[in-house]
């Protein structure tokens, strides 16, 4: 065993549910609040916006949510995705840790991203609806929603974050490949856009205008839904394909992790990997397994925000969470990991660190990229920005043990690789790169401005 | 059966051996001859270039060759690779064929390249060898040695044509990422190089120019090979790991394929495939098997060069071997298929197109885009554009099974994806795509600068 690189599974092994954490929470997660009212929301409120398939299961409690066939038979076309052992990176750090990667960059669109996005424009299609809003930071998400539509006919139209329109031109080719219309975000086609174009012409966007836009855009169209590719319960249920999956291969690899590190935006990769794990500690068979969420100090929400009810979007269109924020009108510094670039992260994630039973730290940007590229001289994989913040923290683990003789387990959740993303490595290589410390005076700002609920 | 998307292999599977070919042929190949003295090739000739290993590969009649331990070692990372069943592209198209695809885009540098350049590397690190010199056209080959370079602690300098280097300079920073050297060629780091600046300081190069400098190189320096990523015959045998694994692979399908097809640069990607299958039609299991070689109307070797003795490069550095060439001198139109616009052709796949034993077609750039994105939009994955090239004529023949009711069974080898090539996408997409018909003219002029021998 001890010399095997792969684990995989046959694709008639790939699950047939999802896993649904809120059967297992010791303490339930608090209601979102209707954005205007304040007042707890109600399934009516979401139906502008999601099939009300993918509304019972934003709220379900049942433990196990079978995956559709026609979803499965897509996800064949990828998954089950590969468990490494990452023998190569072990040798070159000399430690006595054995270190897996979960390895989800061999979708077509390159991420964790569609296992989410193929229930969505597969429970929308079933309901009659053509036609999906979104927007994308970076673009990983905006892709597999595109390919999605692809896989269903249904059409997209994906609001981009203005200056990553701009940087990252590929990710736009993709999605018009794979059908879909994509815009600058702030963008001419809705009236928050316009507003913000009429301010200010070289508005650069962000994430939550962004969602503003599309949920405006959906709002207004009956013929059109909304589709998030993270944050939500039902997101993160539907990444749970890719834990389960994990926790299988584990065990063929005769394993357990000591420890499990992953990179957190708005929390959807890693939790769909770590949930069906921390099923484990809640009932107490694994009380010592360490759940590592790493997210960027220029955006270091679950770190040094407030655990509060915030808006989801910037224009406060979008509903209120109970949740670690940095303000809903957080503008993000300019890192290259355009997916952590978030206000705000998962409710989920959130109510479990406040449960104690998962953790957060929070990486400069130079030390990912150098841990990137380490990662990519030993096991090949040129690695997302994204992703590079948990690989640092692994290789940090790792370290650790070298130090202390212990030969720890260490999971990394590996979201993606980062093909399209090669002008953030030559930055790094051509030493252009900086560092982002996110200001105190701005967390003192945002919580000022939290809604009063 | 019928249902199955994916065919695959344990990673204990990998082939222990690489196929020669060279042991079936029905009559022998013709040696390659010294570019000075024009006498056969020998040993001596090409030790300052090739470890002595290699050379030996080049030669052989074996019929099965070992694969070191260390290079399955790396092969592990991505290897064995999948068989895909086109259900989505078969019910798009309305065809009873049945339609497959070994894909190699999985590997760290996303094609077929590594099997060949990780042997490479791994044979120079063993006699003694630090340093290798290559040329690249749009980047493929090169970063695939560069990461063969990372395994095992050999430095790569590569010589990458003037036009892709300014027009991919994704592929660039993933050769630094992997830790080598890359530089536009022509470029001052060599005499050809050098002069050819002195005459036209803008020229764009081309791949016969680039091999020509990395020749140089390492003609020049005692610490420093040669490698070559396609043409001959030891980098052939080294891409049957692919083909080898396919036929493992169609019999777990419970298939074998009426026609396998595939785009032709150099060769090395489609030969790896086709030549474990090539020998059930040698020895008359499977008279009937039909091998179509596709290449571009702007550079058609095979289907319109004259087959005959030609230099390898530009400078009359590298062998004279008996191919169908469009002469040395050959400059390419700008296809975005920088992988398939090579003067020549592998002798081994010229040897069997002579023996009749493969046919050869040409398809214009247009419809290969054309084809590429009706690919991505069933099958989800953004194909490379060399790879196009030959889905565009399995799309074809699916189509004329459609028209004759036909169920035939067609095997597509999959190169790599088009991850780093979305510009040419976006040209297509945008109608900004040309078509290129490469003039009678030219092939003429070729035919007069043939050398004597």
């Amino acid at each position: 065993m001890e010399k095997r690189t792969k684990f995989v599974l046959d694709e008639e092994e790939i699950p047939g549910q999802w896993y649904n954490i809120q059967a297992d929470l010791p303490r339930p997660l608090l209601p979102p609040l209707h954005p205007v009212t304040k007042q707890p929301l109600t399934p009516d409120d979401l139906a502008p916006l999601f099939p009300m398939e993918l509304i019972k299961q934003e709220v379900s409690t049942e433990r196990w949510i079978d995956i559709p066939e026609e979803v499965r038979d897509i996800y064949k076309l990828w998954r089950p995705t590969t468990l490494f052992r990452a023998h190569r990176l072990e040798k070159a750090l000399y430690t006595p840790a054995k270190i897996f990667y979960k390895y989800e960059g061999s979708s077509p669109p390159g991420s964790h991203k569609p296992n989410t996005a193929v229930a969505s424009a597969y429970y929308n299609k079933k309901e009659g609806i053509n036609r999906i809003a979104t927007e994308t930071g970076a673009g990983q998400w905006g892709s597999a929603l595109s390919f999605a539509g692809a896989c269903f006919g249904v059409k997209i139209k994906v609001y981009m974050v203005a200056i990553s329109y701009k940087q990252k031109p590929y990710r736009r080719i993709m999605m018009e490949t794979w059908g879909a219309e994509c815009v600058s975000s702030p963008s001419k086609d809705t009236k928050v856009g316009r507003d913000m174009l009429a301010k200010d012409p070289d508005c650069p966007g962000s994430l939550g205008l962004a969602i503003s836009e599309a949920v405006e855009d959906a709002m207004s169209r009956d013929d059109t839904h909304y589709s998030l590719g993270s944050v939500l319960n039902h997101v993160l249920l539907h990444q749970t394909v890719n834990g389960l999956e994990a926790k299988k291969l584990m065990e063929k690899a005769d394993a357990y992790p000591d420890i499990i590190v992953g990179c957190v935006g708005g929390g959807s990769n890693f939790a769909g990997l770590f949930l069906p794990f921390v099923k484990d500690k809640i009932d107490g068979t694994k009380p010592d397994l360490r759940i590592i969420n790493v997210e960027p100090t220029a955006a270091p929400t679950m770190t040094r925000g407030p655990y509060a009810y915030d808006y989801g979007d910037t224009a406060k269109l979008a509903p209120i969470i109970k949740m670690y924020t940095l303000g809903h009108d957080f503008i993000p510094a300019p890192i290259h990991a355009g997916g952590l670039r978030y206000h705000g992260m998962a409710p989920i994630i959130c109510h479990l660190a406040d449960l104690g039973l998962v953790e957060a730290t929070a990486v400069h940007q130079i030390p990912t990229f150098e841990a990137g590229v380490t990662f990519a001289r030993t096991e090949g994989i040129i690695s997302a920005p994204e992703t590079n913040h948990c690989i640092r923290v692994a290789i940090d683990e790792a370290l650790k043990c070298k130090e202390s003789g212990e030969a720890k387990t260490i999971l990394i959740a590996h979201s993606g690789h980062g093909h399209v993303d090669m002008a953030a490595y030559d930055a790094y290589l051509s030493g252009k790169l900086v560092d982002y410390e996110y200001p105190k005076e701005k967390i003192e700002e945002a919580l000022s401005k939290l809604p009063k609920v």
